[in-house]
């Protein structure tokens, strides 16, 4: 049956909402409820405006017969400021901090509202480069690399430092830990990723970069290129591992629990949103 | 300033959908789009109508002045047949058999789409259940867990077998493993679960179901209560450890790699649609 407009508008945005970075054609909507192409262009831009005004992504039209529309999410800077400035608060509390200066932040990782919102955040800095997979260290990085994945609509896969006899084939590496400079490996199943893939690495923590090393290291062995790396927080660390990465979060403690912390935001904001500053 | 009805819709539609169960106020409507009231209570009926319509889940009004609109998503039986057929025939792949008879299911369980659809089935079941948390077992689980938590809204925590000291005090138990008959220990932050929360168990595979009694046992120790356990996957098991559950899948495989594999429909489309059949 042929659709209202209004009915359209809802359905569409839920349909595009679904399938970030996915191109969907005119023709698919145009069957999908029997409306004239004309018709569902004029949607395309009602959509396309209120998108935009609103600060939930860009679509982007291809005009013509054979045109569609894809959605690439992002955050603009006013909400990314609020979002950081609110987890900023939720980690600035001394409970969090464990024996070791270590900071509990897997509350915050289970939460979905939290996980969304990091995930568009980091997906804004990746706005115009291809993607095709997240990859993550297990345990605690998997949330925040699934959110994001999910807002790049590619797979993530997950490193492991033990091997299970549920991944099959592994590819492992060595890697240096940079606080404790022990030798330690770790291991990605071969079938999870395709040669050559372009890789976000993802993940909670970050102190001297050794986990994260050991990744793009593992990313050099599927012969891929790894496209950024992006941390939920950022600790202190004297003997930093790597450069260039993004953090949502500075967090810097003591060795002793319930001591204080010092929680700032991190370099995210400054890297991402300097050219409209 | 004062919104047009398709902008709003489009708008209104993004939001009730990135917020599954939570009540929004027509207050908060009336004021974000400067409209009355009325025209808000119009918008609603439109989004409930195509959220109908289009099976993607139930719009509740609370009529009134200080009423608003809650979204719970769901699935219909006609979406869930063609979804667990898809992800039916995905399995059923001898090379995904690994030796031991274990099953190589982490790319599925990778895949935002598929994950997105997976959770939403499986929040199906619980349409008027309240439930405060959703409980896992690192590591597979995790993804799963996610995506049912981000349909229901509610926070997901994850057990663990190794103590990590990012976790701070912790609650443990031991378990009987089905299969091999060995004690383990799974252990879980005691701070990221309230005392006498509703728990929903998701996991990515059951064989006999000790992990499963675990968590159920570890429920127990929080004063929680399970709502209900659901798997991805159910493996053939002899000596099967508990009764109700709803798995996707179910997989029959031999011991050794390569070998076939019987991949069916689990039991939930029978658990679930049954009244409606």
């Amino acid at each position: 049956m042929k659709t209202r407009r209004s009915d359209r508008l809802v359905d569409m945005a839920r349909y595009m909402l679904e399938r970030p970075r996915q191109l969907v054609s005119l023709s698919f909507f145009a069957k999908r409820y029997e409306s004239a192409k004309s018709s569902i262009s004029e949607d395309l831009s009602i959509l396309k405006r209120t998108f935009q005004e609103r600060g939930t992504g860009l679509l982007e039209t291809i005009p013509g017969a054979a045109g569609g529309a894809r959605f690439v999410p992002y955050m603009l800077q006013d909400e990314a400021e609020t979002f950081i400035e609110d987890i900023r608060q939720l980690v600035d509390d001394e409970t969090r901090v464990l024996p070791g200066g270590y900071v509990y932040l897997s509350d915050l990782l289970g939460r979905p509202d939290i996980l969304r919102q990091a995930g568009r955040l980091i997906a804004t800095q990746y706005l115009k480069d291809n993607i095709d997979a997240v990859m993550t260290a297990a345990t605690k990085g998997i949330p925040l690399a699934q959110s994001v994945a999910e807002q790049l609509n590619v797979p993530f896969v997950i490193v492991r430092d033990d091997a299970k006899v549920t991944e099959g084939p592994t590819v492992s590496v060595n890697y240096l830990t940079g606080s404790s400079k022990r030798v330690e490996k770790m291991e990605l199943s071969r079938r999870s990723l395709k040669t050559g893939s372009r890789v976000l690495i993802v993940d909670d923590f970050m102190k001297a970069g050794g986990t994260i090393q050991g990744m793009q290291t593992l990313v050099g062995e599927f012969d891929g290129t790894v496209v950024g790396t992006a941390v939920f927080a950022e600790g202190r660390s004297m003997n930093r591992l790597l450069e260039r990465f993004t953090s949502l979060l500075h967090v810097d403690t003591n060795l002793s629990a319930n001591t204080p912390i010092s929680v700032t935001a991190g370099n995210f904001l400054k890297e991402i949103y300097k050219q409209e500053a």
